[in-house]
């Protein structure tokens, strides 16, 4: 797809479900002369050696980042405060840091304070994803089609930014930039409480005395099977990102614990009126999604 | 596909997406010698005869059910008290009733009551659905690979229970016979509870500020859209469910705050240990699913 390519050598720092995506695409479209590939444990290197989605492989992030022209930090959340410790001192000037993560205000917090001088810093999002993890779950068209929002500082090399949302770019995405703390509260609501009541949701399934958890199963179709889906999604990734969007999310989580009290006590009373009023209302934001060309499955 | 029919006349009572989709697959399949369509509004008829849904139809539900020797109640669950009090003077000997509700001891409680002797009573509900109401969304696939739950009362004759089960199995689906009390605490948590929840989190998201509101839209891939699906479902026949089936509605309900609350807690004292192992039991939950094939969408 291109001539030369966009970054000499980009180091992926864990390499999941997003950056085996983002791998992929780079080597179909040679948007990096050398990617190399970063993880903790063992089996995901193997597995990105079998599948190969990098050229090399390494455990140590500060060797990864030494001459890179762009990291991208995709490991969960909670992880990025002692990465951007151990490669702070290995940057090479002028390269560019970004990441994938879910949340954006912890991860200026978390990273910035550690990346030296001379190297900058797009925070980014894409707005991509299935309930499954792993480097074997990815796949190059992942992104197309779906936003990738940056949240850069004030300040930030606006040629870096234009690098970082031209990668995504090939990768088929929109890109939209937005300021980190408002990310964070419209994620809260579109992605985080949504994870949230389904884990609950299926949580309280599975708590379920066993003769009635198994047909739970049995007659998922009926609306349950929809929260079953996200509700597998990663674990750890997950915790991380409530504990990094704590107060948006609780914030939210209040909103929508008033507004089911208010509908358990319709229910309770017997207030038809109010029940079909609520109900109502909530049929406008489908056909908003509908038009807006969200409600495709991956 | 049937070189006799099932039936002589059918009679459906209300025909939306659910009476419209057996209408379209007794027609089909020549199940029935004659189908009248009943229905409250001129513009529902209008539909039904565009569409050719039926042989005949009328406002009238005791003139739809005379000579019928099968009735199908498909209306929303708040009007069947007053049709079986219409209709049950009508009802010829030996004829079968039964219906498609998504609650079954209020129908029980509601219904047999004002049947002649001699008259059965089978009640039903086949366990598929769309987000889409009206004669016009329906399809005759629809309970294609789908159950259907019958919970015919003690003593209720075997034949016409055989009967009904035997028209459910030529639409595509497999049938289960259970106590109307255990399919509503089933159904409670499955469907019931998953609506409110979807009803009550798009609702949330109405409220928000318009500049927010704008923004969840556009980002509903990242999980808030799997719920906009089930919220976009018709009112009145969700607001008739939760009336219906309240008790059970409220138990579930309970158990389902109780557990929202303990992940609140968690949160926001950063309890990282117990958010991971709580999502981390959910995933089984979705494998059942996939194994139980339920993970298909219509």
């Amino acid at each position: 797809m291109t001539s030369k390519p966009m970054f000499q050598r980009v180091a992926l720092i864990g390499i999941g479900l997003i950056g085996s995506s983002l791998a992929r695409v780079i080597r179909r479209d040679g948007l990096a002369g050398h990617v190399v590939a970063c993880a903790r444990s063992e089996a995901t290197l193997a597995t990105v050696r079998d599948l190969d989605l990098a050229d090399s492989v390494t455990h140590n992030p500060a060797a990864a980042v030494a001459d890179a022209d762009l990291v991208v930090l995709g490991t969960p959340l909670g992880a990025y405060r002692a990465i951007a410790e151990t490669i702070g001192p290995a940057l090479a000037a002028g390269a560019i840091v970004t990441d994938v993560g879910s949340t954006k205000c912890s991860v200026i917090a978390e990273v910035a304070p550690h990346l030296p001088d001379g190297v900058h810093f797009v925070p980014g999002h894409p707005v991509a994803g299935t309930e499954n993890s792993g480097p074997e779950s990815g796949f190059d068209s992942l992104f197309e089609g779906r936003w990738c929002i940056l949240t850069p500082p004030p300040g930030t090399d606006p040629e870096a930014v234009d690098r970082v949302a031209e990668m995504w770019r090939r990768c088929g995405s929109t890109v939209e930039t937005m300021d980190a703390e408002h990310h964070d509260q419209v994620l809260a609501i579109t992605s985080h409480l949504p994870h949230l009541i389904a884990y609950t949701i299926v949580g309280t399934a599975t708590d379920l005395e066993d003769h009635l958890k198994k047909e739970v199963v049995t007659y998922s179709a009926a609306g349950f099977r929809d929260f079953t889906r996200i509700a597998a999604s990663d674990p750890v990734m997950w915790r991380d990102v409530f504990l990094k969007n704590r107060d948006a999310v609780l914030e939210v989580l209040g909103r929508f614990t008033e507004d089911l009290t208010a509908l358990q006590r319709a229910i309770r009373r017997g207030e038809g009126d109010a029940l079909e009023d609520h109900f109502s209302r909530t049929r406008a934001i489908r056909r908003g999604v509908i038009e807006a060309k969200q409600d495709e499955p991956y």
